[in-house]
């Protein structure tokens, strides 16, 4: 019966843009559903049109072309699983209480992208002796608050990252052609970078011979650890080591009993080494069970703990991930004005009844 | 394309039981479409039989019987447009926290209730002398934590309330039968009231010479006042005076201009008379302009203030609304240990850029 269905949902953050969060805390698959795969936009939905079918490339390169989808697909690809995860994550968390979106665990999903290594584009093309950044333009537009003109979603990244062969231009998630909502026809797929470097709907590719300097790479997607200077400020990249416990949940009331506590942990350098919990506050930590995906570099972690509680009481649970550069969770946010890159100790409080 | 439609989703806090916040900050309507009525569950769904067609009534009544569901249908009925609240709705905004579903601001729904008058159901059987309370048994029953045995879901009415011709047995919503997962083929209403009393499901209705003493009566949906005693406690019943700022969203970022500010406003006692806003943090307040549906009394009001915002800064807006017996919402939270019945003054703040 229809009716008596139980399914989670997208958590709505916003609707203009359409800016919603995965039911991350339940969700047990590594590649995460369409339906349930977060949705971050800046601006309304692109109007597409066949250009869309199309992406264009020029600047620093010896032949300026176009590529057509159909020739894309005829192209040598290959398939990653990759998770994508807004910068925002977690943002919810950072006092004193930063603006934007208050996304709270689930601006992070993960699926299977196929496309063309980007490398080989750019190969086609042929680079230019100077070439020093490639810029992606997507074919979303609008208007940044505080701003008079319509802007691209646009962003560049540094040659040697353009060049890795795993970034990809995607066309397929999860098998299937991309949806519209995640980028269909074209994403790029940057691994183990924050999202906002994978650009959805992808139309331009621009190869310069300087430094990019736009909205979203020099305004938004900073580090600004100051409230009333942009001192010390650096470029979100990639993605720092993290982890959540998706069950139990944050201030449920359980039985005395045997408990699984389960969650993933993620990093944007290596991958996840250890991932630790602690009952006591961080005095002591024990290890939990990872369980990764074979050959696939950057898929998160599952982890799991067999938690047996006797007593009634009050509990609190951390969890920190430890990744192979050596990188841990730390203790204490860092804090910044945007709310980038949250990774602190992740921590529930349990009541056992 | 449907690819592209945006639309709200529930907000998932538990699957199971199922407990899943309305998107309340996105509606609009005075009816809240089913598929957007919150859904707060004890226990696992019932699994519905042919019994669940028969309302029994029994104990203190001068003809125990039971009414069919074709009875009920055939009997005069009546329709009110009524909010149900969850008494725990808004709990995670209490400090300190407090351990259950940690509902934001979505555990209220509105729409258009059609059933029969339980009076006139009761009146069919003739209550005895002695009759005290009315207890109502729904068909979902399961363990309470920290207990060894299921129980049902179960509450009773004091007679006064019980006869009150706007109590109703309802068995359709928005003009259609009642949906399975909110209490098909009966649920009593219970207009004015926090909505643990308008039990779904409805299968049982005893009248008792006593007082009731079941758990969901004397252990939950009580005010604990203090953290480590049962000192001072007293039921929940009546919904507090309370409001919420649908638009905008808290914490967000907009653009200099003109911007609607916009709510809902509740009561279970009377009628909201005014919302008040205050832009300085509670120093003065302004009105904003109310709108109440004509000839129902129980039904929330919506609320709208148009705001001009000329220059770039942090805004803090708190809502409060005040109804016909006097009552207001509170600066302060009246912080209780189960969580119930928060209405403290609402406040976002907002940045210009």
């Amino acid at each position: 019966m229809n009716g008596k269905q139980i399914i989670p949902f997208l958590t709505t953050k916003s609707l203009h843009p359409e800016n919603q969060e995965s039911p991350i805390n339940f969700l047990n698959e590594w590649q995460t559903p369409i339906k349930y795969f977060y949705r971050r936009n800046h601006f309304t939905y692109p109007f597409l049109t066949q250009h869309h079918f199309w992406i264009q490339i020029s600047g620093q390169v010896h032949q300026p072309r176009f590529f057509h989808y159909n020739e894309i697909l005829s192209m040598p690809s290959k398939s990653l699983i990759v998770p994508l995860e807004c910068a925002g994550n977690k943002r919810v968390n950072f006092i004193p209480k930063v603006y934007g979106e208050q996304w709270e665990e689930g601006a992070i999903s993960q699926g299977k992208w196929t496309g063309v290594s980007l490398k080989d584009i750019l190969e086609n093309v042929g680079l230019s002796q100077n070439a020093q950044e490639i810029v992606f333009e997507g074919a979303d537009f609008g208007k940044k608050p505080g701003m008079h003109e319509n802007i691209p979603f646009e962003r560049s990244l540094p040659l040697e990252k353009a060049l890795h062969p795993d970034t990809i231009i995607a066309y397929k998630y999860n098998d299937k052609p991309l949806s519209f909502k995640h980028g269909y026809p074209f994403r790029l797929i940057v691994p183990n970078w924050y999202a906002m470097a994978s650009v959805k709907w992808l139309s331009k590719i621009k190869v310069i011979d300087d430094a990019y300097k736009g909205p979203f790479q020099t305004d938004d997607y900073v580090y600004y650890p100051h409230e009333d200077s942009d001192r010390d400020k650096f470029p979100v990249t990639i993605l720092n080591v993290n982890s959540i416990i998706q069950q139990p949940i944050h201030l449920s009331i359980l039985n005395i009993g045997i408990h699984e506590i389960k969650g993933i942990a993620w990093t944007g350098n290596g991958s996840i080494t250890e991932l630790q919990l602690s009952f006591d506050k961080g005095e002591t930590w024990k290890y939990a069970t990872l369980n990764s995906l074979l050959n696939q570099d950057y898929a998160w972690s599952s982890w799991s703990y067999i938690w047996k509680v006797e007593k009634k009481g009050e509990y609190a649970i951390y969890s920190r991930a430890k990744d192979s550069s050596g990188r841990i969770q730390p203790q204490t946010p860092f804090w910044n004005r945007k709310g980038y890159g949250y990774n602190a100790v992740s921590k529930i409080t349990v009541k056992v009844e």
